[in-house]
C-alpha cells in the first residue's frame, strides 16, 4: 500500500498525519505553529517527527505531501501574505518540504484541502460536481466542477466567504461590507445574536449571558429558545441566498457543510435548505442536496491535505 | 484539413455553417426555425442544405456537427423545454444529427457555445479560466475553468443571468425578483430608462420618444446625454457588482462580453469595469481583463456550436 503526508497548517496548531491511500491515518502528530518563528524550523520539526515512520515503511512507499495552509496557493506552491501565520510575506512551502523530505509536496488552502478530502473518504465520494463551505470563524469553500477544484487563473478561487451577501451591509475584516462570512460564520451568528438582542425585547436566556459564543446560541436553541432559533434562522437565510446564487454558476449536485457552525445541526441546515430552495431557478430547485461533512473535524484537515497527492 | 458543422439554433432563426479547424467559415446557410413545426423536418432541412458541401468536402473529413440551442444540455444532448422555441418538450436533438448525418454531434446551449468559440478562436485564445457574459435581449454565460466549460452535475450550470443582483428588486421572467438580466440586459437597460425618466426631471433626448430601445439610449449617450450617461453608469454598476461576485468564485483570467448591449463600448465597459474593481476583493483587484469578444456577432454562433467537437 502507499501512503502519502498529510499536513494542515494553523495558525495556532498544525497537525500532520500519515494516511494511507484508502483514508485510514496511520500516525498523527501536532506542533504549535507559533513556537517556529523561522519556516525552516517548523519544516525540521515535521521531518523529526515523521522520519521515524518514513524509516519503518519505506521512502518509497511515499507518493507524496500534501499541506494545506492559510492562503495557500497550488499553483505555486506558496503561503502568501496570510494574515494569521507567524510567517510574513510569501513562503515558498513546497519547496521547502520537497528539499527536505525529497518528496513531491503540493500547497492549496485548508477549504480546497477540505473539499478533497469530503471527495475521496467523505460526503463527496463518486461526486464530480460540489460545493464545500466551511463555516468556522470564516467561511471558507472550495468548489468542484468536473471532478477538479476550481482554482482559477491565479490560484485564488473559491472565496464565497467574500461573496457579497448583503449590499452594504456588515463591515467586513476585508474591508469591504456584507460579506458572507460577517453573517454566517462562527463569528457572524455572534453578530447577528447580538443585534437582535438589542433591537427586540422578546424573553431569551441570552439575556443572561454577558459574552455570547455561537455555543451559547447552540445551547440556548437545544432548549426552544426564541430567540436563539431566530438567530439560526437569519443565519440560514444569509447563507442559502447566497448559496443559491452559487449554484446559479456552478450546478453541484450537493453542498457540503463543515465546521463549528455546520456541528449545529438541524438549527442551521433546516433554514439554510429551506432559504436555499426558495431562492433557487426553477431548473435547479429539488436538485442539489445539503450535505454534513461525513470526515471527523480532527481528521479532516490531515485526509484533506493528505488527499492531494492523490488527484 | 479536418472540417466541422456549427448550427445555432434560435426562436427565429437558425444559422449553420461549415468551419475548417483554423476557424475559416467556408459555407453558411440560414433556415427560418419556425417554419418546422416538426423537428425531424428541420434536421432534414439541414441536411439537404449541407449535403453538397459534405459531398465535395468528402464525409471523411468531418469531425461532427456541434449545435448550439437555447436549453441545451451537453449531456444528454436534448433541447429541455427552451421557452422561445417552437419544439416543446425534451427534443433529443444529438440523437437526431447523429442518425442523419451519422456523424458525432454534440449539444450545448447558446452562452457555453459562444465561451468555446471565444477559447478556439477569439479574445479567449489560450485562457484555461474565463468568464463568457452575453448581454443580449436576456443575459447568458459560460464558465470555463480549467480549460472546460463548467456544465454542472445536470448541465445547467452558468446561469449568471439568474444571480439575484437587487434583493427583491425587479420582477424576473423567471418568476423571482432582482435578476442580473432584468438590469444588465437589452430590455433591462430600457427599464432603467423608463425608472430614471420618471423619477427625475434632467433634460434627455430620450424624453422625446415614445418606446425607448437600447439602441436609443446608446444614440443619445454618443450625443453626451447626462441622462443615457446615467441609464449606463447603473447598468455598469449593476454588472460589475455581480461580476466582482462572480470572480470571488471562479477567479478567471478575463471576462469577456458578448452581445448587443456590449457593442455599446466604452458607455458599457468603462462603468462595468470601475463598479467591478471598486468591488472586488483585494487579492483580485487590477487582475482580471474586462474584454469585448473578439468575433463578429454574426459568425460566433456558428463558429461557438462547431468549435465543440474539437473540445
Amino acid at each position: 500500500m502507499q501512503f502519502s503526508i498529510g499536513i494542515d497548517i494553523g495558525g495556532t496548531n498544525s497537525v500532520m498525519g500519515i494516511v494511507d491511500k484508502l483514508g485510514k491515518i496511520q500516525f498523527e502528530a501536532k506542533l504549535k505553529t507559533q513556537d517556529y518563528p523561522n519556516v525552516e524550523n517548523f519544516v525540521e520539526a515535521c521531518y523529526h517527527l515523521l522520519i521515524p515512520q518514513l524509516d519503518i515503511l519505506g521512502i518509497n512507499n511515499f507518493k507524496g505531501i500534501g499541506l494545506g495552509a492559510p492562503n495557500g496557493n497550488y499553483y505555486n506552491g506558496s503561503i502568501e501574505f496570510a494574515p494569521n501565520l507567524i510567517w510574513k510575506g510569501v513562503i515558498p512551502l513546497a519547496k521547502l518540504f520537497r528539499d527536505k523530505f525529497k518528496l513531491e509536496s503540493i500547497v492549496t488552502n485548508d477549504a480546497n484541502a477540505a473539499a478533497i478530502g469530503e471527495m475521496m473518504y467523505g460526503a463527496a465520494k463518486g461526486m464530480n460536481d460540489f460545493i464545500m463551505v466551511t463555516l468556522g470563524t470564516g467561511v471558507g469553500s472550495g468548489f468542484v466542477a468536473n471532478g477538479n477544484i476550481i482554482y482559477g487563473h491565479d490560484g485564488f478561487a473559491g472565496e464565497l466567504g467574500h461573496v457579497i451577501a448583503v449590499r452594504d451591509g456588515r463591515m467586513c475584516g476585508c474591508g469591504r461590507k456584507g460579506c458572507l462570512e460577517t453573517y454566517s460564520s462562527a463569528t457572524g451568528i455572534v453578530r447577528t445574536a447580538n443585534e437582535i438582542l438589542e433591537t427586540n425585547n422578546t424573553y431569551s436566556i441570552l439575556r443572561t449571558i454577558d459574552t455570547i459564543t455561537s455555543k451559547d446560541i447552540y445551547d440556548a436553541a437545544l432548549k426552544g429558545d426564541k430567540i436563539a432559533l431566530e438567530i439560526f434562522d437569519f443565519t440560514g437565510k444569509i447563507l442559502g441566498q447566497v448559496l443559491a446564487d452559487a449554484i446559479a454558476i456552478t450546478s453541484p449536485e450537493a453542498i457540503i457543510l463543515f465546521g463549528g457552525l455546520a456541528q449545529a445541526g438541524k438549527f442551521i441546515f433546516d433554514p439554510t435548505h429551506q432559504y436555499m430552495e426558495e431562492n433557487l431557478l426553477k431548473i435547479y430547485k429539488g436538485k442539489v442536496k445539503l450535505l454534513p461533512s461525513e470526515l471527523k473535524e480532527t481528521d479532516a484537515a490531515i485526509l484533506g491535505a493528505a488527499a492531494l497527492v492523490w488527484l
